[in-house]
């Protein structure tokens, strides 16, 4: 049974491959924050609104084990899963390439919620993430 | 004679090459704001405070002519000069390498200033420039 | 009628958006870059076989006239045609915004090709492009 | 005392800072990679010349702990400590904000070397590392 709640598909821009030929350590970090934006948004939260009110969710750690590159070109879903772990959201999100199906990536990234400035539980992140927490 | 005002001494970062083992091209753009911002700092004027107040230096047009590729771990240095013409502020701005002292890219980037999103003269800016202006 | 040969469709991503809360300038070039490759991969050329051949198609000159602003997670289009000039194919790509259709950017890149080091013209690029010239 | 063997110093680029006004995190990683390749240039290796005879070190796993966010225009220093374990070599490297002193990011990189495309040591880096190693 499959345990993720979000997937994206995305493809290799030139751009993000370096020298080795294969896609830049830094930008698989830029594919993980944009799907956890698309899914955010998608569950109703408007960032730069949230940002007024004085609340930002931020990353508090993030560790990523690169299993298979990427190439130029190459497609690729990025899905995702989430937990709660006391004032954390604990996202899961596993990329893979579409060629072969392989993992070409696993990650955690810990987010925490500033509410102006000050680490704490957010009532909105709570209402939004709970019909998607896994159990 | 040298018509050049400011310079600033850079390195290619590895992340910046892309497979062709050169910088990609976006990123001589970096380079070249980098350099305006470190010239606009150093006269004076923080960015952060005029988008507090309304104003907001925005690009209007860029053009740049790539003559020599940057390498990884190659120095350089971007030079610049500026002129003022109608509401434009017309940054020309040079990079050489300083392996070779080689024209690397020649760039013209035009400046204008919004004031709550209307293009205009900017009294802080002519002011601040006024000293540097090519004439 | 319209000119336009090829289009991509593409979304903004948070970290392509700077602190005036808009796309960077350079990314734009990010985008222009990502439109020509995905064209020249559909009609049939490979950059990694053309590299190994020892081809290199590169930019030598680009302007950009930006028109209105790109926003996060803003929807847009990137449309280019191309017409030929001495040893030179000059793309012409605008970026459309999909929310009201106004112009974000106009730009030209002048494209040439080296091979083994050396400008010239390709056979396989003129090949390649001829269906698609702009007359 | 110091077990720090290394150590670069930084300021940061607008365009490496997002909408919340502080540097994005994708852009840290760039960072102690610059680091880590100015520290492994520094001891006399080349990265080009090593991928030309078939040696790619490569990242396996990155841990980045986000402490204090690094803002625009700000100066850090980046510094590294090497550890080795089994095959691999674990780089700590730590960022510290130079305007109040406060750690911005701990980092664990573990980098592994291939070599043809295959895991193991690599008797070049075990000797140019040799004398860096932490006990």
């Amino acid at each position: 049974m499959d345990k993720y709640i979000f997937e994206l598909k995305m493809k290799v821009r030139y751009y993000e491959c370096d020298m080795q030929g294969i896609v830049n350590n830094a930008n698989y970090q830029h594919y993980l924050e944009h799907t956890r934006h698309e899914f955010i948004t998608k569950i109703g939260i408007n960032f730069a609104e949230l940002h007024k009110q004085g609340i930002d969710p931020v990353v508090a750690r993030i560790s990523i084990t690169y299993k298979a590159p990427l190439h130029d070109g190459e497609e690729f879903v990025c899905k995702l899963y989430i937990e709660k772990e006391g004032v954390k959201y604990n996202f899961y999100q596993d990329i893979f390439r579409l060629t072969d199906g392989k993992v070409s990536a696993k990650s955690k990234v810990e987010i925490v919620c500033l509410t102006n400035g000050r680490l704490g539980e957010s009532e909105l992140f709570n209402k939004a993430f709970a019909p998607y927490l896994n159990k």
